[in-house]
């Protein structure tokens, strides 16, 4: 089986790493690359890592170029996908990297990012209950947040069987190419060498909602997500530090191995090793710890994920494996690079 | 006045710190530095930015060499305090940036350290409710941890006003010097950049019972702490982020104003602005903002201090300002080096 | 004496640094601050760790402001220097951190900076042979760039007394900031962690001409210099490494001893250590140290600098005191902040 | 084909580097895993980044272990490889990822290691010439230290076709992994971090006869090497920089597309893009640009690597293949992990 892939935001940060996974996709072959002021000049301006495509010129971002592949991934700004997707017929499969058709909710969705809803695909994360299902034979995919990512997959087993009750409190600290490429004065080395700074604070960013519907769809009841972004100086990786009062007295520790003891991008980790972002540095693993505070009965889980590959571009192809009926791990490694 | 101070533990992180800043104290004479097996070296091997010390050598660490001085600033392991300061004397100003005079209950200290308590100092944190009054011309000075000076600043006014109710959920991203200079693998430097881990999760931190003690006492009621500190790739700077359910419906922001206004360390940002480490490095300041999660009814407060100077060595020379009698700004700055 | 200063690009890295300084120099008090872009804008937004600063509010920069200071500081891309400097007269000394004045050969600066030449001003590095004289009494200093700085206090014992001929051979790593606060794809964070870069190679880069000139003047025969700059993941510091054939037999060590004995602002390091740019971060010191390779009678200099103490506000700051009659070293610290 | 390959020194940076790399080559399995201190330990503790081995218990480094397998890789500190080698037998494939088999001059190892030479082997940088004919078959293999593939790689062509005579002069800025995971304040995140230093300056690298032994084989003649290693912080990647004065008018640029045209692990950058080591992190490849600094006559080469890639258990790997017959590329790749 050859899959024919075309990338739209080839000289993106999402974009890029969808084509590294992709390039040591054994299914998978490049087809397209476009970009939007970037058109028109050679990849290896922009992805210098990608050597094997150095040379490719990157196209107009249209249905013209994108059409008749057998895949095609967005990954363009918020707003964007809606449109290029229509075009594209429901014969292929598109997977969108951006946020357009994440939120079920059209009322949040407006909300949250200020224009009409373009409607609710299937959610790429494999391993929230029902998800597979979902993304079997899909032609439409939904590639989660990178915070929602983490977020999820860290507290989706605490709500599912009702471990916790009361507010979600999640601080998760991440790396700087969740900002993507943007010419933002913050984002500069310079600013962001040495420092840590807080944004989105007092559920202010966009993925708050999404963590809610995911964790509220799980638990079946609305569950309260307070939710704080951190920036570190780090190109990539997120560490998700996650916590809610517990309820019952149930062994937290054999509910998430029974969980995610058959997954193979979900690994608790031994008792008394705590995740680190490196130790996921472009793999598509999520390492995760769980610990509680007897204290105060309260459910801490601590989980790391590369933000672009589990939680963009990996998660993406994991979820298009599915929908084409390959193995879910085709093309995609629990290794990470480190140190 | 001419104040002579002398620093045991002089080629660490947090005695550097001390005398980085007294160097540049125009009322101190800087006296013995000693070390444990660094003694006999010079200062220039170990601390090569203080350049007007680098011939000093350094001494043992016993009460004979400290004796003499008006101030004695002990920078030691936890544990190692107290025998060095029964013997120092009680003319002699003893400012302590170890553990080990920190908490209040004994039954705390032995829980969390292990061993016999030494007995509790006045607090060094002059922006808690009655800590100046305490710090006026005594003799012994404990010097709070890192996280919980950040941790406090950023919610005693809250607690103090009845603002908040419930858990306070404390998540600290942290640069590496607050590890100090122990030669750990995870503390490499191959380790540490790239990455973000966490540790001491589920209240298992030593700072846990430090931060309750202090926003315990300020509210007049147990207030359950849940702390869990994460190790980010910069070698200074805390931001913690803290939160919890609010009560009432006060001006939280007004609240905070009013409490910090006249504070020369603690600067409340212009709505909009969020805290980062990098415009408190080197500096004595912290930085700080608060908001309400309108959607969970939750105060949401970040703070941003220099771990080795508010978070150590410099609110160690600002209640050592205060013992003595001196204006409490006196060789202390707001001025961070950034970018 | 109260000097009246202003500061001209105050919302950039150069005009930033300045002004941390000018904050701690006793004899100054801060006038007009000015910016192009972010006229109209508080300082504090874009300077958070000027706190003192933080609710003034940037002013145009035109003559008319920064008129009536007695010294004003011009921090502005360079070919902006010279028209303003026009209009401020002859009383008011200006100390321009652009490239504008620096070069003496009129051809030379066409070459590398396309316009016309602007003419040649006192040369703000005290240390050079003659160049006290020079600045003191002044109204016009150029203030030398960040890279010359170094390479030339490394290089300048060596030339002036003959200890090498053939090419001074210079690699000289950097921080970020020194590249400024422009928007360019290459200087995001998430490019430049984790990564090393060179550019302006093969005596390309615009210092170039600047070092040959420093050396050449003090040998009295033109040196060639070749130049490399690299780009790596700090935000401040520059550590050159700079070598050529020995001449002769002179105790290399000896010179250099000699040389900057008496320098409050360039130290040799005792033997067997080497410079390290965390011990100079945001202290106006030059670390250094010499070596000989014995295989190949080669001269060996590895030299540390802030980039932007230093290698600019500092360097500035050091000229403008001599220039005034002030101490030299008045407001200016040889500690650096570390770890 | 399926090769059995062990690995002593499994907890290192070079034998966790050869582990990755082997995990995803699809002519291996990969047998024992030895250390010395860390035997008895899960390799999860050391290597968390390794998830499908992570439950694998690390043996003692002996002949006994290691013997029967097809390959041994040697990821020991230099001097361990001679007696285990010894004891290996003639069939196995031993590839020594250490020093000790380097050097082909007994008096060279002399003076720089000070014990006795253990031999030489095959060289293991199939891109210099005769290397690959050496190579195949062989039993023994000598990884290259990083500087030295780097800048033998860089400098190849030039000495190779007569381009330059004289001194070459090599700065090369690394990150902290090629220091290993030693214990030593100077490796400390918090040291390292926000910090550049030079080590083992004036020829007193240990690299320096290796670099030098290579020029020299390919010139015909004792070609005289200036190195001088900077440390900079980040955990992996070296960009050298390398000139040397020209000889005669050759294409330099037409000699390097030549001589490297169709190596698949050395890429010569299109005119006017330099290399970054962002771009080859974790990726066997080297990119490399070539300029002539026309004002000097000087040749100005820049190149990039990861030296644990590239550098050393890629490097190793690519070797290996060679040596068994199998396809040169073979479980290697050209895609970096960028940003």
């Amino acid at each position: 089986m050859t899959v024919r892939v075309a990338v739209a935001g080839a000289s993106g940060y999402a974009g890029g790493e969808a084509l590294r996974l992709l390039l040591g996709h054994p299914e998978v072959e490049i087809g397209a690359l476009t970009a939007g002021g970037n058109a028109g000049s050679r990849l290896g301006e922009h992805q210098p890592h990608l050597l094997p495509l150095a040379d490719r010129v990157l196209e107009e971002t249209t249905a013209g170029v994108l059409g008749g592949h057998d895949v095609v991934f967005l990954a363009l700004p918020h707003g964007h996908s809606a449109a290029i997707a229509a075009q594209l017929g429901p014969d292929t499969l598109v997977v969108d990297c951006g946020a357009d058709h994440r939120l079920s909710s059209a009322e949040d969705w407006t909300r949250w990012y200020g224009s009409e809803h373009a409607g609710t695909w299937p959610y790429g994360l494999p391993e929230l209950p029902g998800a597979r299902e979902r993304l079997r034979g899909t032609k439409r995919i939904a590639v989660p947040g990178c915070y929602p990512t983490v977020s999820s997959l860290a507290m989706a087993p605490a709500v599912r069987h009702g471990l916790v009750d009361g507010e979600v409190v999640v601080v998760a600290v991440s790396g700087t190419s969740g900002a993507g490429k943007s010419l933002k004065p913050n984002l500069l080395g310079s600013e962001v060498m040495g420092s840590l700074s807080a944004y989105g604070v007092g559920g202010a960013h966009r993925h708050t909602p999404e963590i809610t519907q995911n964790l509220s769809a799980i638990a079946g009841r609305k569950v309260p997500v307070s939710f704080t972004p951190v920036l570190a100086p780090l190109p990539r990786g997120i560490l998700a530090t996650c916590s809610a009062p517990l309820a019952g007295t149930a062994d937290v520790r054999a509910v998430y191995e029974r969980e995610y003891g058959d997954e193979p991008f979900v690994h608790l980790l031994p008792e008394g090793r705590w995740p680190t972002t490196a130790a996921v540095l472009g793999s598509n693993a999520t390492q995760l710890q769980v610990t509680v505070d007897e204290d105060l009965d309260r459910l801490v889980v601590v989980a790391a994920i590369d933000n672009l590959t589990k939680g963009t571009a990996g998660g993406a192809v994991q979820s298009m494996n599915i929908a084409l009926g390959l193995p879910e791990t085709t093309g995609l490694s629990t290794v990470g690079v480190a140190p």
